[in-house]
């Protein structure tokens, strides 16, 4: 009975090896199928995310194609000869995303590689008067002198921003040209090979950049800058407005509301797009010595902002309580003035950049963010706090002094706009109506800041906004909480 | 009388002159040299910040004067031919400040290389199938497709995080095989050339950066995250210590206060950092599979408490009010431990991570500050408001507010730091004390969400500490405040 079974179990055990491994197999091609599909999926989404990713891409390999004619073209190869290699290697090295990087890049790289062979071939001319025997002696000590001393000036800041690359292709042709120079003795000619292919590879990369789609890094700080302000006007308007009432919002809103999380990790991006702004010439609506650096500063405050509305995130203002008090209701109603307000002058003033005009349509809705603190300090000094729940308040409160922070933060940046549509001569909407200046026409109804000395205890509420604006313009990290009495400010 | 007059009129206007001249010239030359010590003090005080900068110079030097002797010593060029200068090219290149950065990039160089070069050969094989005039069109078609889908392929996140330069390369070696290679027929025996100077300057490299004073970037990170955790603790310390009651505290401590600020914007700092740190071997008490990841998870969470310190820095807690009440009595009471011992835990985080000790030793400040939380909920629950000035409580309430934030910050990072402790199997220092779990240990008296519709008006002070904190350990970006009711928390 066993023996006559044993084939039959060992087809069902080959069955099933079979079957396990078909299994296996159509797993794994599974895998790999999805891992492709997923691999293509976020790949194809790049691209579309930023079309421009593509035409860059296409970019390169036009301008490389078109130098590679250098090797390719007889008369052209006669002229350049092994060298025409630099051409090819200039452009893969230097061509960047945005114009003004591989602008930076080529004009780093020419220079860099001019001066370093020019003080390359006195190093060589020096260390000939040494003798056969010392000059080796004197050039590698000369190599290693530059070369130390030239890695070390990488490390001061503004050196790093804006001529990385150019210290780095000095310190290379530098060592290239005393090297290489000990041995052939042709170094002019080399030299003069050299630099007209670096010229040709510079000159297709800057021309393909410029004249093929171009991208503009000053043209994206721009916009990168009013979309900022605009993300932090969408969260404000949710807060503040009436879809929070504790209704689940939609996942597009959230992700509309959680936009402002990506403003406060803007400092670097910002900060080089500032740097390759500065390399690039006039271009559309910017020209050649457009106030770059103010946008920077816009951006300092929009990030400070960010911070507010981050410690904000974890508070909702319109649910919950289910009969408010009149105290309540005034701070709540304080706080959606300001919320709202304040989220309206930011979206005028994301305008204004955006589309380059006065941004005094902001100013009318900062005066009002303004009144509402004034509002409230003036509810606040009247009211009454016989029937309220104290841990009711409390969170109000703190909205309402979060609030205020920010509505302060946005106050700043409209001035900051203010300052940009100046320097950059933005067109004005009505050039009737002068520009307001909120800073100064309040001025003269700030109280002095309180010490706490003073025994005037009946006026300790004191709106610093003003001594505040005034230092923090001076210096960014403002000390204000150290030196001045900020206790009493709702 | 005039004409006797004129030659000393005319001397006087001389003298005049020659003073003016002589005082534009000292003025200039004053100033050069104000420039010049300036431009030294910095450059000093950069090398004295960091002395590991100047050696950093020299190491570059070392190294490019090692690889020099490539050329300058006969048997070796005999060898190695002009390519030589690929070596000096390459430690030009690929010598970083860190060795991890020094070893990303040389790896990263010579895989693209030689699985470039092997490509570019293969594309020389196929295009000869064409004939000779088929040959430059097939080529060209290859490089302008392979260059633009690998410059494509640098704007995914994951490449470009780690093999950027690789990318870089694979397309510069891949550009000059195929070019080149159309003219020059020993395209193999360059191709050996190339890549053992390649080799020699990457080994060369690699050694003077792992064994001439290393710096290595995984430690640099560990002592980031150490260094961070303890300036938001002095930010704390400071906030609810004794020393700002009313008193104008030093440079020294504002400066040691203001310390978070460098935290807002160390996200790409600890990127950059982490990215590097994975390609270093084991090195001191790091393995080379350290769980570098989490440091980044821990700088999150650090960066979020810095915000919500960001919005703290506009209060002070001590001064100003002359007669407290109770309830403002307790309020700061609870303000006070809160900001105390959430810094003692801080820094009991910071010296742990630095001694790569057991992080247990914070458990009891973590514990001290959340009963301050519950201690203050209690207070208020009890509390009236008759004898209270509205506009006094406010400000402190509101501190009150961020603070519970901020505790709750810690105490997340206190989870991540036991995390780490785990994962990088930091040594226990009492292994009989089993490590607090306090994410578990008060799980049920956790208050379930109320909805609007919820009618227990009485029970509205829910702490949902421990929902969010499930939330958002899988989801940076908490959406809680969209989903729970989070008004009633102090």
């Amino acid at each position: 009975m066993e023996i006559d079974h044993e084939p039959a179990a060992t087809q069902n055990k080959a069955e099933l090896l079979l079957a396990r491994g078909w299994g296996w197999l159509t797993g794994l091609l599974g895998k790999c199928m999805n891992k492709a599909v997923k691999v293509a999926k976020s790949t194809k989404k790049l691209g579309q995310d930023d079309p421009r990713r593509v035409i860059h891409s296409l970019k390169v390999g036009l301008a490389l194609t078109l130098v590679s004619l250098i090797y390719y073209w007889r008369p052209l190869y006669d002229g350049f000869g092994v060298s025409g290699m630099w051409a090819v290697l200039t452009v893969v090295v230097v061509f960047e995303f945005t114009v003004g990087a591989t602008l930076s890049k080529t004009l780093n790289r020419g220079f860099a590689t001019f001066f370093a062979g020019a003080l390359g071939l006195g190093a060589q001319h020096l260390a000939c008067l040494f003798g056969e025997r010392g000059q080796p002696i004197v050039l590698g000590t000369l190599v290693f002198l530059l070369t130390a001393a030239s890695s070390f000036t990488r490390f001061i800041p503004r050196i790093k921003a804006r001529y990385d690359y150019g210290v780095l292709i000095f310190i290379l042709t530098f060592s290239l040209v005393t090297v290489s120079g000990y041995r052939i003795e042709e170094i002019l000619q080399l030299a003069h090979q050299r630099s007209s292919t670096i010229l040709v590879g510079g000159a297709t990369c800057i021309i393909v950049s410029i004249f093929v789609c171009p991208v503009w890094a000053g043209e994206d700080l721009h916009k990168l800058s009013a979309s900022n302000l605009e993300k932090l006007s969408n969260y404000l308007e949710g807060f503040g407005g009436e879809n929070t009432e504790g209704v689940l919002v939609s996942d597009d809103d959230k992700a509309l509301l959680q936009g402002y999380k990506s403003v406060l990790n803007s400092k670097s991006t910002e900060e080089l797009s500032a740097n390759f702004a500065r390399w690039e010439p006039g271009h559309g609506r910017f020209q050649f010595r457009h106030p770059w650096k103010q946008y920077l500063k816009i951006g300092g405050l929009a990030r400070k902002c960010a911070y507010h509305i981050e410690a904000l995130n974890g508070y909702n203002i319109n649910s919950h309580i289910q009969e408010p008090s009149e105290i309540q209701n005034k701070i709540r109603e304080s706080s959606k003035k300001m919320s709202s307000e304040s989220s309206k002058a930011l979206k005028e003033l994301a305008l204004a950049i955006k589309t380059m005009a006065d941004p005094s349509a902001a100013n009318p809705h900062v005066e009002n963010s303004k009144t509402a603190i004034n509002d409230l300090k003036t509810a606040l000094k009247a009211a009454t706090l016989e029937n309220v729940d104290v841990l009711e308040i409390i969170p109000i409160a703190s909205v309402a002094s979060i609030l205020t922070e920010i509505t302060r933060c946005v106050e700043k940046i409209s001035e900051s706009v203010h300052e940009l549509a100046d320097l950059a001569h933005f067109k004005s909407v009505d050039p009737t109506v002068s520009p307001e200046k909120p800073q100064l026409l309040h001025r003269g109804t700030v109280k002095p800041v309180l010490l706490e000395g003073d025994s005037d205890s009946d006026d300790h509420v004191v709106i610093t906004v003003h001594e505040n604006y005034v230092d923090s313009r001076e210096n960014e990290v403002s000390q204000a909480p150290y030196t001045a009495q900020r206790l009493g400010q709702v």
